[in-house]
């Protein structure tokens, strides 16, 4: 049931909370889950907010090179800018490589 | 506001999907909560469940032996039991090592 990593793999993980107003925040968010989609190296993502506002979102990368090159995607670079100014009153970004990983369903590996 | 993580710590991101009836969940996991804050190395956790049953807990921890050391707890351990048997339909752990981070609000390394 468990095991190590065969390809290595990142993972980062957006922790945020929202402001009480988030106007246009929705259809942000899901315009950018449909770019990341479309990047070099993207593998998958996880997303959960819940009820008092906390959310985190995990996505997962072939490579770290990936992950700079989606940050510094224009289109997610005004996103950005958008959620750091209105939409989140905290927000942490970590970048983390999958040592191992186990589970009752087939991963994104 | 980048930067690379000074004294390295690991992630253990745990995702999952619940089912329709979770009887008892809310009170174990809160017992869980207070149980890994007693942990040697426990760094701090993250957690949200949004209303379409996906739940994402990210946890924090200073070396992988704790890691090991909180998932061989006698006490955690039925508590995964039950997860595995009665409140997740899927589930997966993934152990990480934070590479690096940023954010505007102080972190928990």
């Amino acid at each position: 049931m468990s095991g190590s990593v065969k390809n290595s793999y990142y993972a980062v993980i957006f922790t945020s909370e929202m402001r009480a107003s988030s106007v246009g925040y929705e259809e942000m968010a899901q315009a950018m889950l449909n770019l990341a989609r479309k990047q070099p190296g993207y593998l998958g993502v996880e997303t959960a907010r819940g009820p008092d506002g906390t959310g985190i979102t995990v996505s997962y990368w072939r490579t770290e090179h990936d992950i700079q090159a989606w940050r510094q995607n224009a289109e997610h670079g005004l996103a950005q800018e958008k959620g750091r100014q209105d939409w989140y009153s905290q927000y942490r970004v970590r970048v983390c490589k999958v040592e191992r990983e186990y589970g009752n369903h087939p991963g994104e590996e």
